[in-house]
Formats: structure tokens, C-alpha cells, sequence
């Protein structure tokens, strides 16, 4: 039965969560084997922002946004909100009151496998989401969800302490376990890719750069 | 049969449009009891704008814009074309020498359950739409529609002199007999959540100024 | 078998490749008699982007970037890199990188019926992409595609060295054959329209100016 | 505000809503001048189904399937239930118990844009279902709605009593007050269309039966 | 990494399988408190196939499908093959042979958040199968994935040993810890609902046998 | 400009075509590299067609049946109907008087990438139809199109004269000129799997006859 808020989350390491924000999604999500995506069908309401977080998780029934108001009091600063509906839906559980609710917590940003709302609003509150549609749809508050449950958002499973990574790519989500070792595997990845990028940028081709050649002949390319 | 073209239809008060405008999407939808909403598929070409206009309402055939044409014939300052095709449709209806001719009468955007193109010239020339698809398919001028009877567009009954509202929240509308009265209570809305926005901000709880506790213990909600 | 790439593709004149950029997709479109726009599914990255060049084309595997390698080789100066998946895919086949290897040898932007990623850096870059989808989803290099065979992408027929247009309004393909003819009525169709465009501004109605109050009468168009 | 239930609605004459029915829905929409179609999203669960009846609407919140109860008490002998969710939703409103108790008055189907479940007893039971979706999701009791209220259903306008025609070609509503007519027209076209089976059946082509030559080669049709 | 394959998993009782399975998705899924149902993109691709069996679970990489290969090894008699794509996906992965080969071992069918194909021939072998769509495309056998791991499935998240229940509503996952409790809670809800179909096949109505009438009052329901 | 009409296609040899239908398009599909699939929207209105013919094509504007009539002319006995709008569209271009005429000229079958109406004529009469969508919205006859031209049909270019085969699992295309070439293909094909078949349902793994457990170690797989 729904109705289960667990406070005290276990978080992962400030500086941790901050590296993988400046990583970005697409090199997180690489570093740790192409894993944790949620679906493309998540989108920024404005473009530009890079954010990483723990995960305050939130399950709530189609069209009914209460359990947000319960999830708020359970944020710490740098906490990112994530709300996963329990069965598809497009309403608009989230508005500028809430977000400045939520920023007033320390909350620096909301992904949400639903609606916004207030969205002039909250890109100038500076206020970042990621959601699957906006609509001003209004939602209810009538029936018991769960807080800081493991949930199910856009195809990812993220259980509460997990570190969100948010920018213009989409989301990800790292087990807060291990987020220092995909933080370490992502700066790697950085350090590999600055080289390449110069001599890419210099006209080498990635052919050459990552000795492509014979795999594709052995393989079969032929040129005409 | 198609071919109706309705003139000289009633408008509500031009302050009250414009008080509608100012309030936005969100609140107005609330303020009627939540309704009204067109589909979250309508989005805007570019964020930012804010309207409030009398319906001019058109029904037109698939890829056919004829009946564009005459509606602009039939706008007056003030006024919003609403268009819905008669069967699912993506084509680009509108684009930058209708929108100059719709100006020229004081028109102050588009809604279209269809596409719509020339968006960078619509964008400088701060023509707002609000539609379901960017697309350059060309359309034809071959078949009647109709103007000013009611539609259904993106899932809403609109009549000719309805309030269309329109901002980055999608498009809501407003019966015109009811205006005054939404414009009343969304005021009365807007001047309620003022006070609670101070208060969210300072820290407080939605928990606590909406008094959900105990309605929330009472419902099975649990902490651990 | 999949695994040719074609060189030396034919390539229309430079001049007639900018003439219709500067025209864009609607016009461009119109001017062909209303064929050759790829499906409104893609879209810009970013607004504001209008590009032509000439297509190198990539048929590639769901889930594998690894003949985009081989295609970047292809590429000439004002050349856009236009790839379809065999089959439905939404993975992030390009970003940065790719985008820094395409820019280095003189590429104007990425047609892809699939996903791109980083796209903060390439809108940074100012490298245009139109995609199906922005997804970080990353890609292997395990099965060959082909490179300048003919190809259909988002429902168009494309093959290498036609001429690719782009703009806000989505992307349109021109034969490379019929390119300068195209961008002849294209001029034309533009001169048309700015007379027009000022009449209208003025207040003049289309009914009027297009002659079309007797078709519509004798369609039985009837006002009330 | 929602809560309203209107109880003694008009009913088209039996008869006529019987001839609509033997005739089905392309055959009726095309009579009525090509209006009144559902969305084609909307699809019968099992094959081979063709009713027709008066519309007992209901307009229901999302997830929220309270109001079907109220509405079986409104049904007549050859009434059918048509529900749409005020926002968009998947969730199964209705299943066999539900179905148990609307053939118990006399009902003869169901239509509703969102989900229907226990589709396999329905199927044995005999009872029709169009609906957007199949989707065991579970509805809740919490809030209110309206019956006999006037709807938008898939894109279509309906009110109480309105004549419903559902087939395998989809959903077809025809205003009361036009049922009579649009039963004659119907009737009409299909004694038309009976001589142009056997002509057609025989071999004879359209071209020469609706004499289309003659305008085809004047639009410019040219044989190669 | 990609490449794990669990051997060994454990399973629930076969009698409460297949208790569940007779239960049927709708019930399953309301007795264990409106949770674990997959999408409802999942559809049957024949009707009247109902089972339930011990999750042998896939995660296989868009277009390849090695794993099944690997997974039908894995495979005691009563199990369920489950595969969810590492990216959105609609190629065929599975086949005749496949379904001949898995046959042999007991299994009772597929669920798979992707395409499948040869849907004639499993119709005929009484294989039943749940997809997001049916495509005859082609996969290959180049990258690892993993067997017998946690999946989220269709938004569902399934680990190995899980009882699937699949009907003509769809899909449901039960924890395997779960099984013996959710089928006792099922049992009480069916014979709950025997009576209840009794009386209303017999015209009581649900408003009265639920005792609905007073709290519809209460919220403000009001007869016209 | 549209209008034209090419007489006197090629087409394949009667038994090819008759040998590819016998295969199936899961077969055909592979047997041509994986290539020539139209996309999974197209579905059959009814189960168990199994087709082959040479395609007559059609290109169409949105909502306009015309050309059907045309094309019908040109159809010889065991030709395929194949519709492409030139804009996507759902309504209903086909129903039970054109399948009538369609069959009196010995047509085999309609691909269409949009709407089909009178589905249950059409099922009793035997008239296969693969379509986008069942809509019963009647189309105008006001534009031309073309017949046997190059289309782009679902994704795939199309040929008049090229071999349309269409089950269960879908449509696939053979080119005219390879289709002796991919049935000898899919012969062989087809024989060897029928010793696969045998020794699956045998319960020998697909792991040992193809041989796969060195390469997957070699890549990395673990058992657990």
C-alpha cells in the first residue's frame, strides 16, 4: 500500500556529485557503460542548465500532486526531486509556488515523467526541470503516494540518494555507490577525448586517430 | 455543408481579455474549475509571448488554407485566429504573408491543431503560434471550410468570441459569457497565492500553511 | 551487402547551393512544386540555423556511429552529413567530437533521423543538427553501413550530392539536377511575394488581391 | 464545478438509431457531410461489432472512474456509454463487472478515450468496447465528475442523447435533431452505391462511371 | 560492464504461478495494490493467451539478439523470457526458431519491450508473445548483454525469478517474495466479485451495493 | 508538377512473385541483406494474408482518393495497390467500391501509409489491406497525384513493378530486377533452417549448432 515516506537518505559526496554535474550526462553516461539514461522523451524547459543532485524520489498517482508538498519537507540542499506518475500521465504536478518551495530547501531542480506548469515562471526563477510535457493541467490532492521509494522514471530505476545528472542531453542517473568511481572513470574519459578533440579540430580524421582502417577493410568496406 | 461564414460576432470586454492576459494560462484554467485546457500538444514557436483575443474560429480541410483567407477578413482588433483541421493534419497551414495580413488587422497570434512555417520570420516579426507541428508542407485552395462556428480544436469546444489565453504554459479558453467572472476569481486566486509564495519562500511548508498533516495521518501516511 | 562508399560524388554549383539557403525550406519547397520536405519529426537543435550544402550520405545500423568515421572522410567544404538508421533508432550517434572532425574539414550541419547528443556544445560550436530526438544514448562501431548510396531519410528519397536545405522550418532535399532551375522559380516566387508582402501590410485583403471572392461565391461559400 | 448529473435526456426515435446502425459509420459520416468522427485512435477490442444508440455521456477525472457508476443508473434500453477523462489518460476505467451492470440496462457498448480491461470477458460477454487503450491500471473513487453533460470525445463535440454509430471502421456521433436526416441520406447513398457495386464488380472502372476523364486530362493528367 | 549471466535463479511455487496465472492481469495487478503492470504498449499478438511463469530476464542491445541465444539455456519448464532493449527498439529479435527452441524447454512464452516476428507461425504454435510492435527487421549477433540481471521492462522493474502474469490486458509483474501472499489476496478479491456479478447481472446497481450514494452527496453530486 | 500516369510497367516474373509470398517477408527481408522492410506502422486489417505483386504505385495529396481511380486502370492481375501520401494523413482513401473494382481486375492487395475504411467488407471479401490507421474520414477528389512513379512508402522507396510481399509481420519490397536472385536466396535460406527447426525442438541449443560459446566467452561473457 502507498502512504510510505523514508526520511534520512544516505547521500553521495558533495564534491562527488559536483564533478559529475561538470562531466555532463553524455560522458557520465559513458563512463559508467552506457547505463542509467532515462528516456529521450524528457526535456529541458529551457536550455543551458547542468545540474547534479541527490535524488529525493516521489510516487504519485495520475493527477495528483500532493506527495510533492510531503517530498519537499524531506530535501536537503542540493537535492534534485524526482516524480515518476504510477500509471502514464501529462498533468501539470508542478508550478512556480513549489518550485519556491523547493529552492527555499536548497532543491536544485525537479525531473518529472509528467507536466509542468508556471514554466515562464520557473526559467526565470532560474528554476530548472526536466519533464515529459508542459501543460497547465491542474492535479488534485487526494490520494496517498510514497517518498524516497525506489521508483521507476522514463524507463530508469532510481532508488532515493541516487545522484541525478541533468543538462540539454537529458538525464541520467549514477547509484549513489558509485558515484566516485564513475566520477574517476568520467575524468578519464575527459582527459582521452581533450587530446583527440585538438587533432580532430586539426583535421586529423578519427579513422586515422583511432586506427579504424584495417577492422573496416577486414570487415569489408569497400570504396568506389 | 461546409462554405459558412458567420460576421459580426460578439466579443467580450476588450479590459477583461486583457486582464485574462495578464493572469496567464495556469491560473485562468484554475479559476474555471480547471477546464478549458487545449491538448499539451499545442506549443508555442517561441517562448515568451502572453495573449488574451476573441476567438475567430476556423474549420478547414486537411492541407486546404483557403478559409484563412476569409477569417483574416473577418478579425477585428484584438482577436486570435483558432484553427482545427477536419481530420488530423501536420501541414504548414500559415506562414509569414498571412501573419502580416492577420497583423494588419490587429490580430494578436494563431492556434492551430495543425503546422505551421516561416517560424524565424513569424518569430521577428513578433507574430505568436501556438500549433502542433513546425512544417513547410505547402497547402492547397481548394476546398470550403468554415468560419466563426464552433470547433474542436486539440480537444477543447471553442465558439467564435470565446477568450483564447496563450502563453508557454500551452492555450487555455474562456467562455465569453463567463470572462468577468474568471477574470474575478483568478484575480481573487492571484491575490491568495501572493501571500503564500512570501511564505514558501521564507522557508515554510506547504505542509503546514495548507494544514495537510493531519488530513495526511488520517489517510495512512507513514514515516520511517 | 552493406559496406560501399561511393567517392567522388557530383556536387551542384556553389552559387546555386547558397542561393538556396538564403531562400529556405518554405520557399524552396513551394518552388519545387511542394515535394521534398523530410518529415517534421526532425528538428533544429537550436533556432535561428539556415544552411544548404551537399549531402553525404550515411545508411547506418541502429545503435552504430561507426560509419560516420568514414563518411567524414567523404566530406568537402559546404557538404552536410545526412544520416538514416536501417532501422527506427533514437541513439545519440553524434556529438562534439564528430562535430569538431565534420567542422575541420569544412561540413555545414548534420540531417540525422536518429539522435544527437551535446548538443550545448554544439550549439556553442555553432554545428546545426537536425535530429529526431536528443538522447545521450551512446552508440557502438561494430557492423558497416554505406556512405553515398542513395538513401531515405525521414520518408524523403536523398542520394549524395543533392542539395540539402535547412532552416527553422525543418529540412527539404533538391536534386542536385534540378538545383538551378529550383532556385530560379524560387527567385521568382520571392519577388512575387514582396509586392505582395507590402499590400498585405497595408491592409489589403488575399481575397482580394488573389482574385478570390467569385471562386469562393461559385463554391457556394455563404455569409451570415 | 463538476457534480452535475442530468437525468431524463432526449432520445432519438428507435428505429432511426437502428437504421444508423445497419448502415455503419463510413456510410453515416459521409451522409452527414463528413463530420462527426471520433479520433482514429479509438478501436473496437474485439471484430465484427456494429451498434448504435444514445449517448450517455460522462465526463470523467483522470484515473477517477466514480462517475461510470452514477451513469449506469441514467442508461436505457439501447443507450451507449461514452466517457471522456478531462486531462489524457490510459488507465482502465471499466471492465466486466461494470459491463455486467450496464447490459443489466439494457446498454449496448461502450466508447471512452482512455483504457478498458478484462477484455477477454467482455469479448465472451458480448459487450463492445472502443477505447483508446487497453490497460489493466486500476481507478480510483475520489472525485467528481458529470453525466449527461456535453463532452468532447476524441476530437468530437457530444451531447447527451446524440446518436452514437460504432463499427470496425471506428466511432461516429450524429446530432439527435439531424438523425432522421442523416438516416435518409444515408439510405440514399447506399441505394447509389448499390448499382455502382455490380458496375464496378463487373469490371466497368470509376473513371468511366463517375465520368472522371474528361476533368482529369482539364487538371492536367497526362499518360506516359 | 555488459556480459553477466546468472545461473540458478530461484523461483516461486508452481502452484501459486499458476494460480496467478488463472487470476488474470486485471486482478493480480488490483491485489497487489495497483502495482507492477508493464505499459500498455505491450500487446498480445493473439488474442485469448493467458499465463503466468518465473521471469528469465534479457538486457539485450538495440537490434541484437545474442542474448536470447543465451537466455533460452537459462530456461526451466514454467519460465517466462523477458528483454528489454539497453535503448528504444522495435526490430524483431524473435522468431520462429527461437520460439521452437524455447518451446523445447518449457517456456511459456515472451514478453518483450520491442518487435517480433514470424508472428503467423507462433500464432500456430500456440506460442504467445507481448510486444511493443511486430517488425520483421533483422538483428544481429555482435555485443554482450546481460541474462537473469534486474531489467526495467516497459517501465516495470522485473528481476529474475519474478512471476510475469500476461493476459489479453497486458502484462504484470509479481515479486517472487510476493507471489503466495498476492495470490491469497487475489483469491478473497475474486470471490468478493463473484457475488457482486450476481447481484448486478440481476439490475442492482453499484451505487447501492458499494453504498456510493451518500458520499457522492457528501462531495456535492446533484441530480437536474 | 504532379499528374503524371506511367502505363506498361515492368514486373517480375509470375512464379518469382508466387515463390516470395510462399516465403513470407521475415525470409524475403533476410534473404535481401535485411533490407526493403516498410515500417511496423503499416499493419494488415485482418490476420493470415500472405501476398506477392508487383506494385502499381500511387502518390497522393492528403485526404484526396483520385488517383486511386486512376491507378486502378492500370492494374494487371496480381498487382499490389501501393498509396503514399504526399503528406502524412490518416483518413479512410479506400473502402469496400474501390476493392470491389481494385479486384475485379485481379488486384491482390492495398499497401497504404495512411487510412482504410469499410475494414469488415473488406475482411469478408478477402481484400487484404496493410494501413497506417482504420479511419472512416472520406477523402475529396480536387488534386492530382501520380501513378507509377517512385514513392516513398513507410520509409521505403518504391518502384512500379517492384515485388510487394506483405504478411503478418508486415510489407517488405524486392526490387523487380533482384527478385529471382533474393527467392533463390530465400530458398536456401528457408531450406536451412528446416534442419534447424528439427534439431531445436529437439532441444540441441542454438549456443552449440551455431556454434556460439567460444565467441561469447571470447567477448566476455560470465557465467554466475
Amino acid at each position: 500500500m502507498a502512504g510510505r515516506v523514508v526520511r534520512n537518505i544516505a547521500r553521495a559526496d558533495a564534491s562527488v556529485i559536483d564533478g559529475l554535474a561538470r562531466l555532463g550526462v553524455a560522458t557520465v553516461h559513458e563512463a559508467q557503460g552506457r547505463t542509467g539514461l532515462l528516456g529521450a522523451r524528457l526535456r529541458p524547459i529551457y536550455p543551458g542548465a547542468r545540474i547534479a543532485g541527490s535524488a529525493v524520489t516521489i510516487s504519485a498517482p495520475p493527477g495528483d500532486n500532493w506527495m510533492l508538498h510531503v517530498a519537499i519537507e524531506q530535501l536537503g540542499p542540493g537535492d534534485v526531486l524526482v516524480l515518476a506518475p504510477t500509471s502514464p500521465c501529462e498533468d501539470g504536478y508542478f508550478g512556480d509556488l513549489l518550485a519556491t518551495s523547493a529552492m527555499a530547501r536548497g532543491c536544485r531542480g525537479l525531473v518529472i515523467d509528467a507536466g509542468v506548469r508556471d514554466v515562464r515562471d520557473l526559467t526565470e526563477m532560474g528554476f530548472p526541470v526536466w519533464s515529459r510535457a508542459v501543460f497547465a493541467q491542474g492535479t488534485i490532492k487526494a490520494t496517498l503516494g510514497d517518498v524516497n521509494v525506489p521508483i521507476v522514471c522514463a524507463g530508469a530505476s532510481i532508488a532515493a540518494g541516487d545522484v541525478i545528472v541533468a543538462d540539454d542531453d537529458g538525464v541520467c542517473v549514477v547509484r549513489r555507490a558509485e558515484a566516485a568511481s564513475v566520477l574517476e572513470k568520467g575524468l578519464a574519459r575527459e582527459a582521452l577525448e581533450t587530446g583527440k578533440r585538438d587533432r580532430l579540430a586539426a583535421g586529423e580524421l578519427g579513422l586515422d586517430i583511432y586506427d579504424m582502417r584495417g577492422k573496416l577493410e577486414a570487415m569489408g568496406l569497400r570504396y568506389e
